[in-house]
């Protein structure tokens, strides 16, 4: 397959994984219900991406660092909901 | 910095990242509760980490298949529940 062809599925895959926590730090905001989120999950999660963003500045990742800083937020966001207002 | 404490961090980044869906999906088997958890964020969330797998496969980068292969179950549960129970 060509090249930039994998390219681009690299980089629709970073973009959706990378704003798909605006939908939810923006539900969380507007209605405050976190019931059914799991704090496990955001506590790991939060924890990985802040790490892929340490490892995107050690390694001159550019993509790796934007995209994981940019996730970092929006699930940082969620995160404090939960712990917040359970 | 020593490049295995770089690899290590990724490594770290990775495992965190990759099981963090796990403890969300347990919890939406449980509960079904579904009502926090935003559709927007894991229809893009899965199509994204659908597409990591594929960019995995087609670069033969075993962590990056593997990580999102198994991500791409557990997230696929928490969107099937909140499709399924809303």
């Amino acid at each position: 397959m060509h090249p930039q062809i994998v390219v681009a599925i690299g980089l629709v895959a970073a973009f959706c994984t990378t704003v798909s926590f605006i939908p939810q730090a923006v539900k969380t905001i507007r209605t405050r219900n976190t019931s059914g989120i799991s704090l496990g999950m955001y506590v790991l999660f939060t924890t990985g991406t802040l790490f892929w963003f340490i490892y995107g500045l050690l390694s001159h990742s550019l993509p790796v660092t934007l995209a994981n800083g940019i996730t970092l937020i929006f699930a940082g966001i969620v995160l404090f909901y939960k712990i917040r207002y359970h």
